[in-house]
């Protein structure tokens, strides 16, 4: 169904509008997604946007009428606006020319399969959405099995997780529990668990990883509760020369996922 | 000298305010850090406020009565206002209850002692803050010299970046050039300069690395133009398993670091 909206006040802006707060994505079940590339990255992975919201007045374009095509062949939704209202939905100056509106997914332990992976992220407590989208971003490139995010996390379906994920939400495995949930989930099946530490560790520079290796990120200021380090089946240290004692936690992830992939799959 | 400050238009606001703004940075030659943390961190390494700024109402704290003990001892000044105030110069609905006005120092190349680190980061159009202070974070952690700001950088004085550096920003040196003054300055010396790249490149894991090792990673979207790559001594590739070619830059930045600092301070 296409559809023109002119007004600020439409019900509909209103609603694609809700979508940039976590509480309404999670009552609405929906996230939105900005631009071109991001739209283009989740298509071809198979997620077609529900409701497709463009600026009019845009130069044509061969991948945005191939998607347009396809949203409305699926009994999506079209719909023309203004740069300006699409700048107000997006909350955004120099809004992208056209975002999509996509179901989220669900998001249980229990989806993923841990032998499709030799690595696993996994993150608690983290509550930066760019370090988020970035580690996701990681999952992609070293062929992690996804993210797991443990206890209170950023909203993986936030503008700027997405963003920052450059597409991975639509490619990588996403899973969200408590602490508890996950270790009973782990605890189930094969899965060595690994923290980067300060205590007890051992050198990360080939320390025994075996597959799947889940490597474990803890909280931006707090690092990880010293219980849930001493749950850890292996804890390893990177080499801190300088004044400070942690890295940012997605580098930290990716140096540690970059190490274990040398190790278990080279 | 103390003072107090009740009044949203003061001047002194009005200044402080602005600091915010990259452009009166640049024009003022100071900028403003937020947070007893940092604060405190800079003080560490010797850099102590020109101004400090307080709310009033807070709790009595030992680091930051001797922190303003310092500066004015220093001959610096203390101002005292009211939350309100002090939200109203940072932009934050919670602000923290201290900032501190620094002056800019002197970020010329020629201020940068090659042979102080076996590693230094360097990064091209790097236009993300966050990544900016992450990959300053890294160099401490490595014990890099500094990080090389190459071309149209995001501001290290950013309130964005000093935050993501956690204080590194005070303590690794800091250079900001044009490309083709950098690279003379590089030939100018020893220095191997490789970059992350995927033409023409060996596999980053035991590549032929040599101190002092200057390591440059591209524009977060554009990634390096290919006559700079084509100008590095080594260009060496990551694995990419997934769909995407790329890794954030700073992520791709501290991959390289950790592995350089392996092969040659191990």
């Amino acid at each position: 169904m296409r559809k023109h909206i002119t007004g600020f006040s439409n019900p509909t802006v209103k609603y694609l509008r809700s979508l940039r707060d976590k509480k309404h994505r999670r009552r609405a079940g929906q996230f939105l997604v900005e631009g071109l590339r991001l739209l283009e990255d989740a298509r071809a992975s198979g997620h077609v946007p529900r409701t497709l919201v463009m600026a009019e007045g845009r130069e044509p374009h061969d991948l945005l009428a191939r998607l347009e095509a396809e949203v409305l062949a699926r009994g999506g939704e079209v719909i023309a606006t203004s740069p300006d209202i699409l700048s107000k939905i997006t909350g955004k100056d120099n809004a992208q020319s056209v975002a999509g509106v996509f179901d989220e997914w669900d998001t249980a332990l229990a989806r993923l399969d841990r032998s499709a992976a030799p690595i696993w992220l996994a993150a608690q407590a983290l509550r930066d959405p760019g370090n988020l989208g970035t580690m996701l971003r990681t999952c992609d490139a070293v062929g992690a099995g996804g993210l797991i995010l443990i206890d209170d996390c950023a909203d993986p379906f936030s503008a700027e997780a997405v963003r920052a994920s450059m597409g991975a939400v639509f490619t990588v495995g996403l899973a969200q529990a408590r602490w508890e949930e996950f270790l009973g989930w782990l605890r189930g099946g094969e899965g060595q668990l690994v923290a980067a530490s300060l205590r007890d560790a051992v050198p990360y520079r080939a320390a025994p990883y075996a597959a799947p290796c889940f490597i474990l990120v803890g909280n931006e200021s707090q690092g990880l509760p010293e219980a849930y380090e001493a749950a850890c089946d292996l804890r390893v240290t990177m080499p801190m020369r300088g004044r400070a004692d942690s890295l940012n936690a997605a580098v930290a992830g990716a140096v540690l996922a970059y190490e274990v992939l040398a190790s278990l799959a080279p």
